[in-house]
Formats: C-alpha cells, sequence, structure tokens
C-alpha cells in the first residue's frame, strides 16, 4: 500500500507562502504530516530560495487552481531554479467570512482578502453592497491583520486553519460562489533529496519555430499511450512569440516507456528538463 | 497590396480598457487609423459590453505580453462572449516615468502604476530605493491620477501617448529592463459586421477526456501543413482539471485546408467555436 505522507522527520522545515493558516500549509501537512515545522515566507521567489538556500528542507507552492487557472508565477520559477517536484496533493479551497468573536455581519464595513479569494466570493460580496472590498496580498494574512489592528467593522476571507491560528471566529463558512474550487500544490526540495519516481512526471521544454513542432513533440507520448494531464505554455523571455510548454504526465519516469518517450523528445527540444517524478497524496 | 487599416467610418466608436492614452487605444489607432472615436472603460468585461450592447463598434484588448504572458482573462471572454476576432496588431511596448512639468527625479518620493509595468521597470525601481511603489489598476490612470490631484512628489509609468494626453512631462523615456517588451491586441467585433477571412484563425475548444486526445486534435493541422502560433489552455468551471485549448492558425478560414482542418476537429471535440480569422496588421 501506498503510505500516506511523505516521510520527512518530525521538526522539518516547510517553506511555504503567506502567513501562518495559508492553505499552502494545510497542503504541506496533507504530504508531509502534522509534524512539519511551517516557514512563512512572503513572496514565491522567497519560498523557492529558502529550499535553495537550505533554510528549508522543502517548500509546498500552489501551481493550479480550478476556477482561477495555473500560477504562472512558479511555473516561470520552476524553470528558473533547480528544485525538484518531489510529491503532488490538491485541496478543497473553502473561504470563510472571518472576524473577532463578537462582531456580526451587520457589523462590517469592509471586507480584506487575496484578490482571487474575493473574486471567487463575488456572489456573497455583490449583496453586501456597502462593504468596501480591499485587495490584500494573502488570504490568511487578510486575518492576522484586522486581529492584529484590532479592526471591529472588518471581517477577511480565508480558510478554517486562519481562524482557528488567531483566534478568530467564522461569522459565515462556505462563502465561495462555486464549490468545484480546488487547488494543486506542488512539494518541493533541491534535486536528489528523495528517490525520484512516482505516479505522475512534470516536463519542461523549448522548440525550435517550426510547422508541427508541437504535435511532433507531443506524439513521443501519444505513440506510447502516456496520457498527459495539463499542458501549459510560458513566454520565453527575449524570444517575443516563442513559449516553454510544461506537461504532467501519467508516467513514472522509472519506467521504460517514459524513459523512451524523453529520449525521443530530446531529438525534437533542443531544451527539455525533468521538474520531477513524483507520488501523489 | 493589402490595406493599411481596417474600413470604418471616421469618428467610429472602438472600446478599450483604461484611460485615454492607454496602449489599447493607440494599438486601436494602429488597426482603424486616427480617425477612430475611442471609448474608456473601467474593466475589460465592460470593454466585451460596450460592443454587445451597441455602444461601439468594435473593441481592442491585448491579449499577450511577450514578458508577463497571456491576459487570460480576456481568453475566457471571448469564449463567454460571442464577439469575433476581425484584426490582430502587436505594439512594442515602451514605458516611461511621467510627472509634472518642473518635477525632477530627486522630487519622487512615489510612483504609481499598473502592477505588471511596475514589475517590468524594476531595475530602475530597484535603484530609487526610497520611492514607495504604488499598484494602480491602469498605466494611464497613473498618470491622471497625479496629474489630477497634483501631486508634485509623484510620477507615474505610462506611454507617451498618456503623456501627451495630460500633458505632463517624461522625467525619463524607455526605463522597461528588457526591450524585447510587446503586446499583442486583438480587435472585436459583433459577429457578422465584417467579412470573415485573413492571416490567421483564433478557434477554441473542448475535448473528452482520453489518452493522447489532445495529440489528435493538433493532428488535424499537421496533416494538413497548417502551423499553430499558439496553444493556451484555460480551465472549465465545474469541471476540476477539464480544459479550453485557444490555438492560433497561420490560416484563413476561406481556405480549403482550414475548412477541412476544422470539420475534422469537429469530429474530436463535443465543443469548438471559431473566434475569428482576420487581417495583421
Amino acid at each position: 500500500m501506498a503510505p500516506k505522507t511523505l516521510a520527512v522527520p518530525a521538526g522539518t522545515r516547510i517553506a511555504f507562502q503567506g502567513e501562518l493558516g495559508a492553505f499552502s500549509q494545510h497542503a504541506g501537512q496533507k504530504i508531509f504530516g502534522s509534524r512539519m515545522e511551517p516557514l512563512a515566507c512572503v513572496g514565491f521567489e522567497d519560498v523557492f530560495n529558502a529550499v535553495a538556500r537550505k533554510k528549508a528542507v522543502c517548500a509546498v507552492i500552489p501551481i493550479e487552481n480550478t476556477l482561477a487557472g495555473s500560477i504562472h508565477q512558479n511555473f516561470d520559477l520552476l524553470a528558473r531554479h533547480s528544485l525538484e517536484i518531489v510529491a503532488e496533493t490538491s485541496l478543497r479551497v473553502k473561504h470563510n467570512l472571518i472576524a473577532h468573536p463578537g462582531v456580526t455581519l451587520p457589523d462590517i464595513e469592509q471586507i480584506y482578502s487575496h484578490p482571487v479569494a474575493l473574486e471567487q466570493c463575488k456572489g456573497l460580496l455583490s449583496r453586501l453592497k456597502k462593504v468596501e472590498k480591499i485587495a490584500f496580498y494573502d488570504t490568511a494574512g487578510s486575518v492576522k491583520f484586522i486581529r492584529e489592528r484590532n479592526l471591529r467593522n472588518a471581517a477577511a476571507i480565508a480558510s478554517e486553519d486562519a481562524a482557528r491560528v488567531y483566534r478568530m471566529k467564522i461569522v459565515r463558512g462556505g462563502i465561495e460562489d462555486d464549490p468545484e474550487n480546488y487547488t494543486r500544490f506542488f512539494a518541493l526540495a533541491r534535486r536528489g533529496s528523495f528517490t525520484r519516481g512516482g505516479r505522475k512526471t512534470t516536463i519542461v521544454f523549448g522548440l525550435n519555430n517550426e510547422p508541427g513542432i508541437l504535435f511532433k513533440a507531443l506524439s513521443v507520448f501519444a505513440l506510447r499511450n502516456i496520457d498527459l494531464t495539463k499542458i501549459e505554455s510560458r513566454p520565453i523571455r527575449g524570444k517575443p512569440w516563442e513559449y516553454l510548454f510544461y506537461l504532467d504526465l501519467q508516467s513514472d519516469i522509472r519506467s521504460p516507456e517514459c524513459l523512451n518517450a524523453l529520449r525521443h523528445l530530446r531529438e525534437l527540444a533542443p531544451y527539455c528538463k525533468v521538474l520531477g517524478s513524483y507520488p501523489v497524496f
């Protein structure tokens, strides 16, 4: 049977973006178990640097949301840094309106949260006409903010974890418009820290600009019945209208068909990097 | 010889996002000529609605930047609305530090602009250590803001057009870090307003979740030597981990090979919509 978490010693430091109580921290606990030690970082670049510079053993980053789409900055950072994807997980995103204990809906004049969270709760927010919506850098950070400033006419939108961490109250739970709201996360580590291999493999490659070349590149997987679960393209700096392609494959890099497909792809792609081959939790 | 602009009567109203002097307005003049009448809108959704509700004849929207990547909201709006792409153009994006006449670099304590523009001028901004960077909803709008409030300790980052429109001064020109900074724009109109056809065709389609299906979908173009210039994927609401694919084809929809390829694609794709076939200016 597959293990339920990735084996790391108790107290292993795991970096993530945002404040304590962030969705990424929750995803980290799903991958590494509850005895990990969270390391809160301000930006995604800081998260990558924390692992590269050995301030943390691993990192957890969001890569894709079923409503908002890919988190493109993290795709770019994966190509630029040399960390490896060591695990994947996904979480159902449940947003909650959070305020100081005793505060009720009519008391609220301002609502703070990350722009994506504000966007995902538009239904409730549009009914609260007189309430001012204020974009904040982080969901859990917005709970911390209204707590530290003791704002009793304000609320924040964040996770249940964030409410618990900052000892605040959920005024209304599950306020997202669309319940099919999931975020997929990657766990990252320095190359060689974990044994490579698992249910999925993620790669990034660049192609020369010639007709039909993307079709040829995808043929190396189709010819071997390797299923693609996602394709993402991102611009290449300094080469206008050229792209890097990111593929998620349902394949283990330790299998002959995956190794052969990647060898075949390298015949076509001047640039090709395996970002990781990993289990899913 | 191909015409230099899309023929519209003088005074034809063209909607765009942002304030007068925005890059989109400049792109509109490249497509429709200088006698168009600009209609400034607050958000991209407003731009689409302006054309759908006949407040404007056409719209101009940015779709992709060579550094920041796709403007995903506009891909989503193209699929949801029933407007048609009638032309494409691209502009080199040149950012300028703009302030009131008489203001010099040492006077500046705050710099306002759109977050993408602030990001693209990080080199200069990181050297101006004591200057506060303030994210604003629009580049040209930030020039308007510092003019209207008469802020003499502030500057904005925007186009030369924006400096001219608001009679402000360029303190420093061409401040972007990377000169390979281009934005691609689409002109949109209600379906049937213009004759369909031109050098490029853009489509959106959805596929059933089965192994190798994207490869099969791309084969309909490769088999007919139709070149793809861009592929973009976006999540489908309510169907976690399923995607819509947007393709730009180097092909005219009036050609037999393009029509045959699209007929072939419809055999594979339960959903397929032609977003436009259009000239490039």
